[in-house]
């Protein structure tokens, strides 16, 4: 199995590498050559058993895009996206990346003969809206309330469209915000969920611009993996009552995302965290305080997180080898 | 006022431009001016009491859209479209018309300066898809199982997106298929819905593609000109909650809709319709057997039909001069 990645050099795009590097098979069959593409050079995990290639490629410019697939990888991960943020503030660079990008890419696919590869769209749960029901159902509607909502909400309906006619067969993930992500914060609204954990774990000060009684739903970045290698080898047999499919995500305030913090790091940690309210953020994330039932997803085998606590530890563990410091001091974790 | 209507052309089109052109006003605002654009050149409505002109402009090309726009008229009815059955068999086409051009008038607008129009989108119910509950309510997910119902989701997307950002003021109005609707088929797979009743009307003989028992959701033309004219001059303020809003439709089998013309036009009108049943039609139209709770339409003001003889008769009264011509025999409506 080929497997192309696109936005391969990003956070998700670079774990998802790393861990089939690592297991070396997605579900039941072996990959035999990874595909990392991005607008820069990505680098190419080590201790693969396959061969590994990284390619640069601006996926708003269909020849580049055409070049980039004429590998005719089996699966492609559609991960590259102008984040949320600054698609809200660079209004036409959001439509271009996110939605005309896309599209090429649904074109150059089409264009060539007998290729069908599944394509796993990375969408978001900023496609709903509000006023949204105490728990949102598979069959709520979508109603985003920003312009990166809108792009994936548009591209979910292409990829139905062009999965429908035989032209992909794609399947769509619905991820909520992905907490806590290593490395620096990124352009998306939600960027400071990650930053108010993964800050404070390394001892450097973190603001949360945001009130602590907003809830949010939250995926780990190990699930986010399984359900993307998941969605690969998902059997289009089961997909029949459409494409898009909601993810399970871990619904918290962002009080017990900070009360978790404190449980496994201790007050050091917490104190850390300064409360800055940012009315552009707090407007924005106010508009997305979910629940999903994702019972379809779970019928189909995607099960969420069930801890923040234990999201934290994960990433401590992952990320941090297994101990924190703060303050300059270092601190185990059970 | 300055009122723009593209597919000006067409049947709804001409419709509306004569309902403007004899009452002379929408809502409590007189129309001072009336542009119908189209393709081909449309005719004008003849005893308004403003000026009116017909202008030519193909909207997939932006510099056309641009110029036409150029008037900044005060309200646009968007009723151009590569209808149902032509987008489903030219994929390219469909989506180049009904998506790229939308777009195009959308960028043209956000372009003029202090220009915030009130746009209604003619929708349509494509954009939900089987499997659907027993009465679909308004927030119920899109998802369309045409490239037609795509193309019109996807617009009603962008619709939403331009509106929040204050580019354009819109409102999206979802018919029901249109019945009965006066001159020629077209090429919408729903096309016969009207054809069977018309068609015996004249003495003429119509196919009837699907089977008896499918049931479908129409409007009336006079309905749905009632509706266009209530969209363009809703306030803002009952909108917050989406742009996008499923009109009320009257949901009848097709067999119903033949004993309907035969209690109004008799035995010799329905013993023209020939059962001949086309499968890619009969699949299409089969999974749109749809009700609508429309709650939200009614709540703002939109009723729907209530009897499809009363349709039918509607049809004799404004087309047929108030009767019908059967077997060459004349009768009589009540």
């Amino acid at each position: 199995m080929k497997v192309f990645i696109t936005g391969g050099a990003g956070f998700l795009g670079q774990k998802l590498a790393k861990k089939l590097a690592g297991v070396g098979k997605i579900g039941d069959v072996n990959v035999t050559e990874l595909i990392l593409a991005d607008i820069i050079t990505a680098s190419t995990p080590e201790g693969a058993s396959f061969s590994t290639n990284a390619i640069t490629a601006d996926f708003s410019k269909p020849d580049e895009v055409k070049a980039a697939l004429a590998c005719k990888p089996d699966v492609i991960f559609h991960l590259a996206a102008i984040v949320s943020g600054e698609a809200e503030k660079n209004f036409d660079l959001g439509y271009s990346i996110n939605v005309d990008g896309f599209k090429c890419m649904l074109d150059a696919i089409r264009d060539e003969e007998e290729y069908t590869p599944r394509l796993v769209l990375s969408s978001s749960a900023a496609v709903f809206g509000s006023p949204v029901p105490d728990s949102i159902p598979d069959t709520f509607h979508r109603t985003p309330r920003s312009s990166y909502g809108t792009q994936k909400a548009i591209c979910e309906l292409y990829l139905d469209d062009y999965t429908r006619k035989g032209f992909v067969d794609g399947v769509t993930l619905r991820f909520s915000s992905i907490s806590v992500r290593p490395g620096k914060p990124n352009k998306a609204a939600t960027s400071f969920f990650s930053g108010i954990i993964r800050e404070p774990l390394s001892g450097i000060e973190a603001v949360c611009p945001v009130d602590r009684s907003i809830r949010h739903p939250i995926v780990s970045p190990n699930k986010a993996i399984e359900f993307l290698c998941l969605a690969a080898t998902l059997s289009a047999d089961l997909l029949k009552d459409g494409r898009a499919i909601t993810m399970p995500a871990l619904t918290s305030s962002v009080g017990d995302m900070i009360d978790a913090l404190e449980r496994v790091a201790g007050k050091e940690a917490i104190e850390l965290i300064k409360m800055e309210k940012d009315d552009f953020i707090n407007g924005m994330i106010g508009t997305f305080q979910f629940n999903f039932d994702a019972k379809r997803a779970n019928s189909l085998g995607f099960e969420g997180d069930t801890s923040f606590d234990e999201i934290i530890k994960a990433y401590i563990e992952d990320e941090l080898g297994g101990s924190v410091h703060i303050a300059k001091k270092q601190k185990n974790v059970d």
